[in-house]
């Protein structure tokens, strides 16, 4: 019997205690997994000795951290060094740990492929398993990601009342949505049209160019047709130099993967309703920032999305002691077909690491600034049911 | 038979709608009003000959308005002049309109109370009345408002979530919530506290004078107890002086009844986290600014704001047919004792236009930063149940 060691990574999200009590439990099934220790703030833990012992919480505690936003065990955003590495192995042989589960997105993913590369080169002896984990849908080797979906559906319902707003009071409203260099999470503010007229009316994402000139017109042309504008803007946007446009205003703070603070701040919203002041005629623009709420809000997780994360954190531990593959990540394939069914498939944790994915060209719309029927048939059953809204028939001026 | 004109003015709000609908169903019993007009966008509807036949709808429709968040018939901020009131009574008198209901806040109370007392001075013979919305919680002749309660679920939690969030990554969140004048929102922001350590820790309100420095000073006070700290700020706080804080960085735009713009903008958190980085230590500070979500956030209405919200304006159209008050408002009045009890009470018009009210002292803590158990009482009937949250229990390191 080894030990396990579990951690979260990154960015919190709705679901990713899910994915945490989905391994526990599937741990604790196993007789061949001693202790199961959560590391506190990711990898910090492990070299700080501070842990939770998994294997106290009753099932309904874990149930109810399940159920709660952000992250149960604390996060971190550190890339591990080679000091690092070896202060790891020297703290797992200490607590005779042969599992190592890490929750994250791509960055986490790199730095549990640091992790196991290392520890096989170092020759200790470690199962290392990514579990995945982003609401910015980025990694290149799932179809979707845990945290996504609920994030998602965060979007989608905020959209929708804002634009019910906009209808009420008309002008432009501009809002800034989580996705550093993926556009999915801002393109899911799509569902949030039902009737006819509702926004957004435009969709800026990160992978096409952005221009402050086309995006004054485009929203001209909207306020012509509809008499008010809702804009879901991405805070990844870039011009076509492929420099982010938030770069003329953010503060240069960057974390040690080299990423650029783009959230926790209003400014891009801020400096692109000025713009339009200043460029149109349109006397009413506001902008919002959506913020840490994307991730966190309790309450408005997709069902589907719950599940998913907790079966993705199950797949790991089963897949680890299977031991086909000892330095993994979790895949989540989605099979063909009419009916929506995925899989859980362990696959090399390379396959997860650093390089993230873009939206590809068939989600976006061919004017660059809205998405496809392709994209809306592929994010609905992830993001589930909204609730609906109901509005006046206008009658027609005689 | 006389003819009936009902709109919504101001801010739209989660409930706001179900005033409307209880207003419209109220008046389809009556024998004594004929046709129902709605106009779109307040009193601009009127003015512009733009209304909604609101005997039309079926019942389910009306509950789906009812449910669906902001001002179905269109908003407007415009204070009537001398020249709108007398074409305000040509379009009425045309149309043969007898009863005129206004669902809004206090300058929308005042838009009605200078259109009664015209109609008085110009022998029009109007029943009109006001009928109770705003996020602010700020009629003076109101235990609350309808609105409030869900606007502060949302809040609540939102803040829930965030400090979660907080908790995973730690530094410090800075969250700007509505509230012009009165802090009601952002202390609603105390019903996120469930568990030990939970936030927000500093909760700042328009009541209370603002200093920067005394800002950092309570911040790293957090810091040093907690390790995190997670701060509620009202947009509307202000020196001690009585000037805005946010006046350094508004962009001036003003609406008719002379206030400035607070929201759709994140300039504010972002002065406040820029502030922070400069005068301590602290490395990690974000900011969100709440923004329109607080008042159209599908979902989350409070099930006592809705039904508030539609007896008020049941209690309006019986009012107003009662004919005992003329030029009326409906103030909602919470009975004493134990259980949570409120009456609609008619009153003149006058008691709830312009002037709006504050927290009072009894429900601010002494330190000027929080709020207290008398408040916490207060709001919470209105609010509602929230989700709740788990977290584990962190050993204590030996």
């Amino acid at each position: 019997m080894t030990n396990m060691v579990i951690a979260q990574s990154g960015g919190p999200s709705m679901v990713i205690n899910q994915s945490l009590v989905g391994a526990v439990l599937a741990a604790r099934k196993s007789t061949r997994i001693g202790k199961i220790f959560g590391a506190r703030h990711g990898i910090a833990g492990i070299l700080n000795d501070d842990y939770i012992d998994l294997r106290k919480p009753t099932g309904a505690m874990l149930d109810a951290i399940a159920a709660t936003p952000s992250s149960a065990l604390g996060s971190v955003r550190r890339k591990p060094t080679l000091d690092d590495c070896r202060a790891i192995f020297e703290a797992f042989k200490r607590k005779n740990v042969g599992y190592f589960f890490y929750i994250g997105g791509n960055d986490s993913a790199d730095a549990a492929r640091i992790v196991a590369e290392r520890a096989a080169a170092e020759g200790y002896p470690l199962v290392c398993y990514h579990i995945p984990k982003t609401i910015d849908n980025d990694l290149r080797n799932c179809d979707h990601t845990p945290g996504f979906g609920s994030a998602a559906r965060f979007v989608a319902m905020a959209l929708k009342g804002d634009d019910l707003d906009n209808r009420a009071l008309g002008g432009v409203k501009i809002d800034i949505i989580m996705g550093r260099d993926a556009g999915f999470l801002t393109a899911a503010s799509a569902l949030a049209r039902e009737n006819k007229g509702d926004g957004p009316h435009l969709i800026y994402l990160p992978e096409r160019a952005f221009s402050l000139d086309g995006f004054a017109k485009d929203v001209e042309a909207v306020m012509k047709k509809e008499g008010r504008c809702v804009v879901a803007v991405s805070e990844g946007i870039r011009d076509a130099n492929g420099t982010p446009i938030a770069t003329l205003f953010a503060n240069g703070e960057k974390d040690s993967h080299g990423n650029l603070q783009l959230s926790g701040t209003g400014a891009l919203g801020d400096f692109l309703a000025t713009h339009l002041k200043k460029a149109t005629k349109i006397t009413r623009v506001r902008a919002d920032t959506f913020g840490y709420l994307q991730r966190s809000f309790p309450g408005v997780a997709s069902v589907v999305d719950q599940k998913e994360a907790r079966a993705a954190g199950a797949a790991a531990v089963k897949a680890a002691l299977a031991g086909k593959i000892t330095q993994g990540t979790i895949a989540i394939i989605r099979k063909p077909g009419k009916n929506y069914v995925v899989a859980f498939e362990p696959q090399p944790v390379q396959n997860a690491a650093k390089i993230a994915r873009s939206m590809p060209d068939n989600f976006i719309a061919k004017n660059g600034h809205d998405v496809t029927p392709v994209f809306l048939n592929y994010v609905r059953p992830i993001v589930g049911e909204l609730p609906h809204s109901a509005i006046f028939a206008v009658p027609k001026k005689s």
